[in-house]
């Protein structure tokens, strides 16, 4: 489509990505991307919509506050609440659903004008296998100390080489990431590990995670987590925690599409 | 069995009772009773295990903290470590898993023991269906006042005849309880209601909760609780709020069981 002819929408979505291949479209699965593109096509009468997010989630990782931007055609006659209405109804019944709807200039995008994203990583720390909230927590059994995590997570604010924490396949040109928020607390059987930065390289939290719980769980001291950061290194870390704990919680921009 | 060859075992469960008929046993569909009472006597080479729980929750009806009490045969070798492991891997691969387990006296009942019930119903208010917590919260798109609330729900607190919010099929002998809680809170799209009292009626939180819903959706007045409790007529109160909502959070004893 031509500029002219584009109506760009800043969408917030929330998603449960427990049976869905990730964000983005995929060979063989479904995707949030696909179900998100057909059914806003389905608003606008089979047209082709397209989709840009501020962050491409893996299989299994959720969304309460993921922001993207759509592309519809400039001649459609749409409304916000019928975007985020029309859109719920064709979503059904995957558990995605979209929160709020705003038009936004050309030149905005949910990916490039994003200042920073947060996530919240949910941890069951007991004995007992989670049964209301399968899927939604990572299950660990040995006891974990908060206390030593934070220690241990304090090492990674600010502006470092986080070459230790990202993917093998991460396609980021720079390792090199500012990290503003990694605080840990404890809500019961819960530890709740929050995190925001501009931008996170590929599986950085869940890296980050599974070494604090080596941390937590004593098998590491504190100190560890800076000789891991000099290492820069994949191997110097502990294991990739699993996605289902996982969540993307929100994500800034300089001024906020949906006020 | 003779009172001799029991041994009773307290039990702290948590279960997700989405796709089940409920706590009690029924002619047809899985109950959380079938499934515990199975995996008990599974531990015991087959025999035999009956169980009370402090609250026969309805279908639907979530616990995070529930209360049971097991007989089994005296003469097997079971310590609390492995009913609580050794159950959660029977009960798999439903949702339904015991957080801890105490020996108890024959004396002690999971039931007529407790001094207190408490429960959290949870609601949705925002305009786009839930994502992530489907089944597990009533979906209410008109906006609530919690504060109106919160005030309507302070006419039944202490000790009342519910026989409004009972019900029809409620087999107590006298509707008269004692609310000690009731307090409503929003944190972003949910408003939780959490409630206590020694004992409650048949469906007493849901019938309230959707009272407490007109009320602070301003369809009724505040003081219109205070109407509905005088009337003692199941008709003068509003619709009964759905299942999902609803979670039992704990059980009280003049003496924990679990400490």
């Amino acid at each position: 489509m031509a500029e002219d002819d584009i109506a760009r929408w800043a969408l917030k979505i929330e998603y449960d990505g427990t049976n869905y291949v990730g964000w983005q479209r995929q060979k063989d699965g479904l995707s949030i991307q696909t179900l998100i593109e057909a059914a806003a096509s389905k608003l606008v009468g089979g047209r082709a919509v397209s989709s840009i997010t501020a962050g491409r989630t893996d299989a299994g990782v959720h969304a309460s506050g993921m922001v993207i931007h759509l592309d519809f055609p400039a001649d459609a006659p749409i409304n916000g609440r019928q975007i985020r209405d029309g859109m719920g109804y064709y979503l059904k019944p995957h558990p995605v659903v979209v929160l709020q709807a705003a038009p936004v200039s050309l030149d905005w995008s949910a990916r490039f004008s994003a200042t920073w994203r947060s996530y919240r990583f949910t941890i069951l720390n007991r004995q007992a296998r989670p049964a209301l909230q399968e899927n939604h927590v990572w299950h660990v059994k040995r006891s974990l100390d908060v206390d030593l995590m934070q220690e241990g997570a304090n090492f990674l604010l600010g502006t470092h080489d986080f070459t230790s924490f990202r993917a093998i396949a991460c396609q980021a040109k720079s390792a090199v990431r500012t990290l503003d928020v990694l605080k840990i607390h404890r809500e019961g059987d819960l530890v709740l590990v929050d995190t925001q930065a501009r931008s996170f390289l590929h599986h950085q939290v869940r890296n980050m995670v599974g070494s604090l719980v080596m941390v937590g769980s004593r098998q590491w001291p504190t100190e560890k987590m800076r000789d891991i950061l000099q290492a820069k290194n994949r191997c110097a870390a502990g294991p990739t925690s699993p996605p289902d704990g996982l969540c993307l919680t929100g994500v800034g921009y300089p001024e906020d599409p949906f006020a």
